[in-house]
């Protein structure tokens, strides 16, 4: 028995930070209730109703009529691998359209699961046309169309009209991204025809990181029915997950039941808000903050149409040391802001109103913080050490 | 828009259940506390300071060195899973011991990662010995041995003595499920020469479901260092993995941050009262635990040198509906205890005592239930009838 690693420490003492960057968001106060409270079993009846009513939540938010809807045991990137896992069978030709960071993880899992992987490309701040789905579709022929409604890294909106349609004609489902949008920005799985989902907790939904949302349609589930060998993926396999989640309750892994308990009451608030309220709401804030940075002369990253109202990509003015500044914004004022990744490193900073987080006295609060203390950090201004000491 | 899912429901009314069975067990208070603070960033100073202390309390209480030491961000399944995706290689012999369900786990896991995978069987409430262990490593010469220390299914705990000096000799690494005794029943990684490891939250952890800890030594880093592929699971990549957790803090996936919360303040707590003496109380009041059902004529099904502290298998007396009454435990007393799974399924129940609920008062007020309600299960009695309806 050694006390060689036997730290001695004081309670946790985490300040109450605004998270103001690409997630997590911060919580509803409701919500980090509900994650407190005493866990029950996870096949206990009421933790089995519980279940239902978080599985027709979900269905509600991402407006689908989905039976396999649910969240997945881990964060979104454990969704998202979720969806690669249960559709690729070795071989099977998969077209990832990337446009940012999060295509690039779509591509790198989908090799993992010996799929014969594709990509078509767009600069990182534009999206892609029909026209260009098509060719991709056309010279391809891929058996899952794998792309990214609302991508994080960049703050683009993928128009989706016609994309599912063209899907369906070239016959290959289509896997869509949408933790930046779920709960957030209008999201239409079923009319948009949309075969596979997957999302996130700590956004749009108001909850902590740790659940990911999965929904798998009807086309989807007749391809994993029809696999060859084992979802190479125990834990992922949402055929032994459906025998917990659907009407049977045999024993998969022993759900994570706080975290559901929080999903419960964040998709509950939804529910009351109301999902066009929300959606609107959203986009009335992103269009304040739009409006200020403007007043201000700083640039968003994207045009407008494309514009994500859930994730901003500002443009660090010249000769600003954009990480500086985010540092100088938590530890002076406990907000976080996001920087660049991938081809946008120092290039920008993701500015984040979600869930919980949209609400105007965030985007004045940013904004004055903008107006006040960004000058001392440009170049020009001989206050620039000071301040940033 | 449709309203169709549109669920109108009220707050959250879960209630405060005891939970007795194979887990999730009670959280202890002040880690529910943790759980529902504010979140922070995932790449927050902070947060990487937490991550630090999270690592370092778990290698105290594996009592390891181990650098590759980290909770996975899934249950104990996905951290079960991660050390099977790490390591196996396509065609690699692995051998599984297997002794009750979780064995029969470990061995569909590792055909999903296209291992040849060998097993050694033993009765659902026996042991294997060192001979029988030896016998299987010289016929099936594997690259992994896989087994578990404290069986779950059957409430046997495996000696470990010599295990590691075996695999050594037959250049083989030994992966070890430690999921009902990490944090409750003596353990020793790097003295038992075990190479990779994996737990959960929810039992002696005192901490709610939701992560997985994970832990891996030189000799499994070595091999990891050489493999011919990626990992084939993004989300459980350990090289991915620590290149977050490490010192580069390269962002992998966002961080179930207050599920970490709750996890540094589980740890914290042990820490606190000193790992021999949590495995001394664990210990002892599972020792109440069978004094009192020898006293009630009730019959554990392993035998006394094999009896996990953790989790006591109690043989269903012939006549009784076991179902019928831990329902009744459950719906009048909100009490749960586990039923038999496998091979044990209708058999037996499981009681557990974990953790913040291995406590003399637990055990009495169960003894005492059983004692004054359980006759009334009996065939024999008239009340029967009565009560269980």
């Amino acid at each position: 028995m050694s006390d060689r690693h036997r730290l001695s420490l004081g309670p946790i003492a985490t300040p109450d930070r605004l998270l103001l960057g690409p997630g997590p968001s911060n919580a509803h106060p409701t919500v980090l209730q509900a994650l407190s409270r005493t866990p029950i079993g996870h096949l206990d009846p009421l933790y089995v109703a519980l279940m239902g009513e978080v599985q027709e939540l979900l269905r509600y938010v991402w407006q689908t009529d989905n039976r396999l809807t649910l969240p997945m045991s881990g964060t979104g990137s454990a969704a998202m691998e979720a969806t690669l896992a249960n559709m690729v069978e070795p071989g099977d030709a998969v077209l990832v359209a990337v446009k940012g960071y999060f295509g690039l993880r779509l591509q790198d899992m989908a090799g993992r699961y010996r799929a014969d992987v594709h990509t078509i490309q767009k600069p990182w701040g534009e999206a892609f046309s029909l026209e260009e789905i098509e060719a991709g579709l056309k010279q391809y022929r891929p058996k899952i169309l794998a792309m990214v409604h609302a991508e994080t890294s960049t703050g683009v909106c993928q128009p989706m009209q016609g994309i599912g349609d063209l899907c369906r004609q070239y016959d290959c489902l289509l896997l869509l991204d949408t933790v930046t949008s779920l709960g957030a920005v209008p999201l239409y799985l079923d009319e948009w025809k949309v075969d596979l989902a997957y999302s996130c907790s700590q956004k749009g939904l108001s909850c902590p990181p740790g659940l990911g949302p999965f929904s798998m349609g009807l086309r989807a589930e007749e391809k994993l029915a029809n696999r060859q060998s084992k979802v190479p993926n125990w834990y992922l396999d949402v055929s032994l997950l459906n025998q917990y989640w659907g009407s049977d309750r045999v024993y998969h892994h022993t759900a994570p039941v706080n975290m559901n308990f929080g999903m419960r009451e964040a998709l509950r608030l939804i529910a009351e808000e109301g999902l066009e309220n929300v959606w609107a709401r959203h986009r009335s804030n992103a269009e304040r903050l739009w409006t200020g940075l403007e007043r201000l002369g700083l640039e968003p990253h994207v045009p407008l149409e494309l514009r994500l109202p859930t994730l901003t990509t500002v443009r660090i003015p010249d000769g600003v040391d954009g990480k500086a500044f985010s540092l100088h914004l938590l530890n002076k004022h406990g907000i976080e802001v996001g920087g660049g990744l991938g081809a946008l490193a120092g290039k920008v900073w993701r500015i984040g109103l979600m869930g919980y987080n949209s609400r105007a006295e965030n985007v004045d609060l940013l904004l004055n913080l903008l107006e006040e203390e960004l000058p001392a950090f440009k170049p020009a201004s001989p206050a620039v050490a000071a301040v940033a000491a």
